[in-house]
């Protein structure tokens, strides 16, 4: 471990001047400042928290079962961070989906099914149109300048609960694509709009490849952790990556750029910022942003969701023909159950998503109501078994004070179309923009966090070249 | 003029501590910080910028000529602030609507008309059909509890353009409502929720409030602008209103607050925060505030607007038998034109609004493309003497460094019910919150400003008391 990521020790002081200093150590940061690593630029990476990985954080239990806090997952389309775990020898393992998957109803029904997707139960018919209207109108949206399409202004102007209102007329399909909106972007479906929807599904490659398990964004886990890579990461870049240094002020009204930070101040001839957009939008900007900009980080909103693992000495649900994966249609606070054991099947864990609307009713409980709330679902589906867990672990990323919310910020309606242009990530002078908010391909993801970061570097060889 | 509101000259040091501290002295500030001083708390204000007001403004031009460059406006039913004006002997006089009102349309006609609203002429029926609906909704809605109505949930999750496309099936009154929406939220319909349009028009008192001039929202202007009862307010309260001291950071972790200005540190007792969302959302505060404060803070949004100034020597146009009033349906960037002479006939002023897409399209020009583009639309309205003004002036409130937007933030879709009854103005421990947009009651105007001051300082009253 380098000594910028000990925990303890004294850290060197802040270089004055740096040809590019990148803020946040997130995978986006990361990937920047190994890009330009690459190209042997001296680069500086300041973060305020005292680790790396920003909304990846992998830590063990107190008895030492390996768990993620936030993004697990990596599926086949993502290739830049599968090049990073090829290049770092970080090994993936499939996630579990063995056996019969389960679906609890809002009138209490439980039902058994096995497959990737719905088959014919109730409101799989109305999805499976929903969603094939949903690919057929992606594939119309340039991932490089959605507003550009041709009907960007109508599909910005309505929140996807409506457009499911008007084009899907069972109830129980509209609650199935309920949760599935829910599930990928962790906000409620009236809190998006449909060219955001439909940006982002073409930028995944379609629907499926967002909600499906095997060969899509679920198929695979990292066994180290999705932080594994970051780690590594961070490791290569050593002294240059600087944790605890919180960029308060960025001042660019002059020849170099001047960041503020709470260790110190640096100047860089280059900034590439990486912070979630309502992180970016806390930072003091002198000149302030331009108006587009501005907005566009004004309007960009972090979902909700919280993360709970529930740890059992063994994945007992298996023996019982069961894959440990749930989705819960009626007023659960649990969204989505994965079965997240360690490969080794050294212990039992589930995994329990809890988005938007559901978050805010549970997160209203005290510490003990919440649990109880949460152990009484998975018994309802899982069995007694599920009642008494040997940990029990929350992360509600709402409260982080670095993050603040997850996965991803997701601009509210008409912001594409009025500031997508000019706000979404060009460049204000010195200043570049990534994190995964930034990304065409993969929004919302490890994978467009790597891709923006890099994107991002490109910008800052290009200008430097001039 | 007290010292504290001199330009120049040199600022007393901070006192160290004070009982309660009023961040921003817009009109929300002034109101808590003058309800305070009535009751012998003694207060200070916190102002960032070099004046008080807000996004109130009154200045002279070069030659002379009185204008507000933000609200100017006021209402019969706008109690606080005609007590405001009564108790610092403030005049106001009619709004100038004699005469033909003008409407310019998409197709590139112009039809002359004659009294308050649209009569039989196009769209007008399907206008008054949906304008009489969104007044039976509003009826539904408790301002001081939106999100409780029952079908608010359904109406956070639909936008206004949504609305008007599901329920207006005229063409032409659509854009009647469009324009609507823009000249009083300076917003397009897609950017805000069905439920706040009705909240703002309960709190209002109808929709015909807010777009009526006579006796309504627009019926009259200040003698000496819509600033001088904000500027009596900061005499009576002297040295107590500080300018240039913005607040970078308030620390609410101890037993008393610490605010933290670019002048030095204050310790209060009791804070209330009354500057416009965004502008609370970049105050760094520690502890952060509670998540839904936080979410609502940042789906808060800053309107856009700008308003333009034309002075010249007489209001020519009244000759003609025109009011000045116009409304224009088209791609022009004016929206809305009035007659903003001074009561004397002393000069000829029109005043245009633009708003929303008409001020992004707008503002990408340069300051003699919009100003051409601005006298070419009064041409074509008022005739060639409106090509050759005396002045012109600009004010595009985006682009002011203090208030960022204008008239007011109002929230996206969603926020309402997912925010609202925990995130609108609750207070935190001893930070309270003001601003227009925390009113019930004429919400985003300078009447809610000072209502919205008037209930934060009773809520300290009220907290220092027990």
């Amino acid at each position: 471990m380098p000594q910028s990521l000990s925990p303890s020790g004294s850290m060197p002081a802040l270089p004055a001047t740096v040809p590019v200093a990148v803020v946040g150590a997130g995978y986006a940061g990361l990937s920047a400042a190994l890009s330009l690593r690459d190209e042997d630029v001296p680069v500086l990476v300041l973060e305020g928290s005292d680790r790396v990985g920003g909304r990846i954080w992998s830590r063990r239990t107190e008895n030492g079962t390996l768990i993620d806090h936030g993004g697990q997952w990596v599926g086949p389309t993502q290739h830049r961070i599968l090049a990073w775990a090829e290049r770092f020898g970080c090994k993936t393992f499939p996630t579990w989906d063995t056996g019969d998957h389960l679906e609890a109803w809002h009138d209490g029904t439980v039902r058994r099914y096995r497959g990737s997707g719905p088959d014919e139960a109730r409101g799989a018919d109305g999805y499976a149109e929903a969603t094939a209207r949903i690919d057929e109108l992606a594939r119309r949206v340039e991932v490089s300048d959605p507003a550009a399409a041709a009907e960007a202004e109508a599909w910005d102007s309505e929140t996807v609960h409506s457009f499911f209102e008007r084009t899907v007329g069972c109830p129980d399909a509209r609650r199935r694509l309920a949760l599935a909106v829910q599930g990928v972007w962790a906000m409620e479906p009236r809190e998006i709009s449909l060219l955001h929807l439909l940006f982002y599904v073409a930028g995944a490659g379609g629907f499926a490849q967002l909600m499906d398990t095997r060969n899509a964004a679920q198929d695979a886990r990292f066994h180290a952790g999705a932080q594994s890579p970051a780690l590594a990461a961070a490791d290569h870049l050593g002294a240059a990556v600087r944790l605890r240094c919180p960029v308060e002020a960025i001042d660019w009204s002059g020849e170099s750029v001047r960041l503020t930070t709470t260790a110190g101040e640096v100047r860089a001839e280059r900034v590439i910022v990486a912070t979630p957009p309502p992180a970016t939008a806390a930072i003091r900007f002198r000149p302030g942003l331009p108006t587009a900009r501005a907005r566009w980080l004004q309007r960009s909103v972090m979902g909700d969701v919280a993360k709970v693992h529930v740890v059992y000495p063994r994945p007992f649900w298996r023996e019982d023909g069961l894959s440990g994966i749930a989705s819960l249609y009626g007023e659960d606070a649990a969204g989505v159950v994965f079965d997240n054991s360690p490969p080794d099947g050294g212990a039992g864990v589930l995994v329990a998503f809890v988005y938007g609307d559901r978050l805010r009713r549970w997160s209203r409980g005290d510490d003990g109501e919440r649990r109880a709330c949460m152990l009484q679902t998975l018994t309802r589906l899982f069995g007694p078994a599920a009642a008494e867990p040997a940990e029990y672990v929350e992360k509600i990323w709402p409260h982080d004070p670095w993050v603040g919310g997850g996965y991803a910020a997701n601009p509210a309606p008409g912001a594409w179309v009025a500031h997508g242009a000019a706000g979404w990530r060009a460049p204000c002078g010195p200043l570049h923009w990534a994190g995964t908010e930034t990304s065409e391909v993969w929004n919302g993801y490890i994978d467009g966090a790597i891709r923006s970061g890099e994107r991002a570097a490109r910008e800052v060889l290009a200008s430097l070249d001039q």
